[in-house]
């Protein structure tokens, strides 16, 4: 398909998944959404499963590009920069009934296997950056020698996916999540050596200060 | 109603959300798991969504009472055990298709307010569980005396939500969750002072010997 049809189909997409949220979605609203017939629509997808994966699989891609340039002075900026990204993203595209409808196919997973691989595709490129700033933090003296960057990825995968849930399900701040997790950082992972990555100013030895630092 | 009519309803309720799943799940399903007629069903409760916010409200007793006693040595055992009971409920009473069905009904709280405020009372009972163990902790010692009990509480729970939202999404094994919580309590709340909770063996100082003394 032309890529300005494949565009108008997945903006539909999402801003009908926003509207109508998962369960009730119908391809007439996505059509609506998309500006195009019903009939079009069909000639592109056969049906409201195969667009959503196509649509989880453009989500997916953007995912990847969104957090695999995140900035900071060192590896725990750098994490708790990519965290903040996945949390709360910089642009509005992702509102409240946009987790809500996604929290609705991860709800889904267990009964269908294309959904649940593309879900464990997420885990899997968000749980790898992780990793990858972990190991950087690690061997750069940032956080503890002690840290297994395997383990303690899937750890803070997991916690995102709580505060994301919890979002949805009774309304946590996200912002209050992040602050939470950056205690988390400061406790379990930075090196006693490392600067405090909420103050910048409480090293008790000086050796952390490129963090904050300008 | 008879107790004998609520205690099978309830359990109809668990059953049918088990095999049919939250959104499919109808009257019908429910009358049939619970051995009663649509009517007799229907004589009880006028819905399917008054029925489920009783479930819920009977769902929330039973957990209050499950973490309320459980046992340890000190907070770090009572903590573990706590989140142990709340990822792998000693009785099968939680199958993978339940916490699946939990996670629809999740998904569904933002259009629902009977539901969410449900689940809020689900948290409230949690996080006021962990934080008070979290203050034992701190008072007896086995925790770091900077441990913020109200805010390591918050993360606490959200990990766990993570935890099982996780386990319905992907698969990750509830036991792994555990496992990487172990690791969690170990670098971020234990004094320096208190035995490894994993191996009972490694204390530098020999000070936190009632932790798997026995």
């Amino acid at each position: 398909m032309s890529s300005d049809a494949a565009t108008d189909i997945m903006d539909g997409t999402h801003s009908a998944l926003r509207t109508h949220g998962y369960a009730e979605l119908t391809m007439q609203d996505i059509a609506d959404e998309a500006g195009l017939s019903k009939a079009a629509l069909h000639y592109h997808f056969d049906c409201k499963h195969d667009l959503l994966l196509a649509f989880l699989d453009r989500l997916l891609a953007r995912f990847r590009e969104r957090i695999s340039d995140v900035g900071g002075d060192d590896a725990a900026d750098r994490l708790l920069s990519l965290v903040e990204t996945v949390l709360l993203p910089p642009t509005d595209g992702e509102p409240h009934e946009f987790r809500t409808a996604l929290l609705e196919i991860e709800a889904q997973a267990p009964y269908d296997e294309a959904y649940r691989s593309r879900l464990e595709r997420f885990d899997e490129v968000l749980t790898e950056e992780v990793r990858s700033i972990l190991e950087d933090g690690v061997a750069e003296g940032t956080f503890c020698d002690d840290v297994d960057p395997a383990e303690a990825a899937s750890f803070v995968v997991t916690y995102v996916r709580g505060a994301r849930t919890e979002n949805v399900a009774v309304g946590t701040a996200l912002g209050d999540s992040l602050e939470a997790f950056r205690g988390y950082v400061e406790r379990a992972l930075l090196a006693p050596a490392a600067t405090s990555v909420t103050d910048g100013g409480d090293a008790d030895d000086g050796a952390g200060d490129e963090v904050d630092g300008e």
